[in-house]
């Protein structure tokens, strides 16, 4: 089997939008509420930051549970990784997510502005520019014969999906509405032509939209 | 976390019979027809026996690439190894699954007369007595900190469940009535008093179960 890339537990407004505006320090989906995007996620007993024993283990808990199989590295747009633009003021920042980030590989950052590589625990971070068909070699050769990770945000997976290398897609469309933001598509029907598309409601109130390519 | 006792990817008809009558070894699943009861499984693209490329990437195939995650033994009786009855007439019968069996970890089954070990590629099959409490316990400690998984047929599944050793149970409720055979369970709702359940169609046409202790 060849080395896929992959979307995995990207959550969507109903009105398809994947952030917020006005990111910041202090609100990383902009005026988006994450619980609102991701408390499905967060309220199953897989989701990698959980710290204590509970959670669900449902249907919500196979696309938790599924998120670090056979993953080898992983794609994020700078918007993930950050609130900064432009230049990189100083190499203080180290993303959000602690000294124990959950990928537990090496990690893509979409950047013009070079920066050098860093690592946190078993996660590596690289700064990279360049197309993402040439981005996406790079990390497969990083993966070791296993899948990429498409991490997002939105923007990203849009640049990834109009090169056409995303391979499977999963989307959660979360029952809020953000009115603006960054859009990752109009509706699911886009892509259609390109993927097979099965439609599974959760019984959290999350909407599973799974693609493959056709 | 603790070690889980888990259910996966367990097939049963409409009307709650695991497997038809008159099991033999031309026949399996005796006059039930496997395709029909797991179809559903072999469709996708991580069915463990797929020998080409092909395969769905949608909602089952979440469920056939969980059935490795993280399990470190299995649990099964005597009748989903092989179709004889009574003592061994010989120790030649090595399982249905050939050189290769999809487990990859310490198989213990579940009979009354004893048979020495046996290791096909990276599974090693252990024959065990005792009571459902004793059998976990040793595959607990063979699994190495991992979670078992119990493989069925439906009578050794009804046994742990009568036990309460069950922490989570995926069934697969396929398109097809038996009629007769080896029964899981009148209802799926039998069990709603000691585990939530959620009920989760599948565009293929099978209804998966998913279970987790209250």
């Amino acid at each position: 089997m060849s080395q896929l890339l992959k979307v995995q537990n990207f959550a969507v407004s109903r009105d398809g939008f994947g952030a917020g505006e006005h990111q910041s320090l202090e609100q990383p989906f902009g005026h988006a509420d994450p619980q609102a995007l991701l408390g499905w996620a967060g309220a199953t007993a897989s989701w990698p930051n959980r710290s204590d024993p509970g959670g669900t283990r449902g249907l919500d808990d196979y696309f938790t549970r599924d998120f670090t199989h056979n993953i080898g590295a992983e794609i994020m747009g700078r918007n993930k990784f950050g609130p900064q633009r432009g230049r990189w003021p100083d190499h203080d920042w180290l993303g959000w997510w602690g000294d124990e980030p959950p990928f537990h590989t090496p990690v893509f950052v979409l950047t013009h502005h070079p920066r050098p590589s860093f690592t946190l625990s078993d996660t590596t971070f690289h700064f990279v520019g360049g197309d993402p068909a040439d981005v996406l070699e790079e990390a497969r050769k990083a993966a070791d014969g296993k899948d990429v990770r498409l991490g997002g945000g939105p923007t990203t997976i849009r640049e990834f999906l109009d090169a056409d290398l995303v391979d499977t897609m999963h989307v959660a469309v979360a029952p809020v509405e953000l009115g603006s933001g960054v859009r990752l598509w109009e509706s699911a029907d886009e892509l259609r032509d390109r993927f097979h598309l099965e439609v599974v409601p959760s019984p959290s109130g999350v909407v599973h939209h799974l693609f493959w390519r056709r």
